[in-house]
């Protein structure tokens, strides 16, 4: 079960965060999704119905439409799996009031996933916040100079 | 082995990190230490001997030494150890130019450990830098007004 669950997991990042293909997210999910912890996340501590996960994939990926996700090492047991990751993706879309710049924004991280029977049921996460947002205070300062 | 590590892992956090007894690193510790992904950290991308390991850890606990992590999971495989983590610390010296406060600071993180033969050889870590800059800048106009 725990290497099943690790190969559901890259296809589930593959599919839904680095191709926001949304329509696969029902195959993956169980009947709700809980985000335990995520600072910074709008959804942090939040449990969402399949349609509201459906709804943060679109509202995260849309200032970044080609975002991925490079999953750099994982581990498991029976009930989670953990991975390390390396994002990058292009600012084309308003992030946190940052306006678009069209440049590359690059950030590392760690997720916990959840699972149950094969789906999975929420996340741990924690992301290098103060490092995205040292990339977008300077890419703003070198657009307005 | 995995599981040996796991619990070598557990009495490093305590006696280096928690009690700050430097003593022990000795015997947790191959002959160097790399901090493989660090972003943030002073030492972050260093290989560096037991000494400067030492000197890491003197230097990152003398403005926060009652600071203790609590270990919230752990998996494993032969080779490594991942670990997530809540932190708290009571802001007792100057960290990154913030004055101190009395204050207690909290943080979260994820770290990745290397082993070879029961020693630690370096990790991968993230943490939540954005929420502890949060913290004491907060605190800083808090202790000015």
């Amino acid at each position: 079960m725990s290497e099943e669950n690790q190969r559901t997991l890259e296809r589930f990042i593959d599919d839904v965060w680095n191709r926001g293909d949304l329509d696969t997210i029902d195959a993956y999910l169980s009947g709700s999704y809980t985000v335990a912890h995520d600072p910074g996340d709008p959804w942090d501590g939040q449990t969402l119905s399949v349609e509201g996960f459906r709804e943060r994939v679109r509202a995260s990926r849309a200032p970044i439409p080609d975002q991925s996700f490079d999953i750099r090492s994982m581990l498991s047991d029976e009930k989670t799996v953990c991975i390390t990751w390396l994002w990058r993706g292009t600012h084309r879309g308003e992030i946190a009031g940052f306006a678009p710049t069209g440049r590359e924004l690059t950030m590392s991280g760690a997720t916990v996933y959840y699972f149950e029977d094969g789906k999975i049921t929420g996340h741990w996460q924690i992301a290098d916040r103060l490092g995205i947002y040292q990339q977008l205070m300077s890419n703003a300062q070198g657009s307005d100079g």
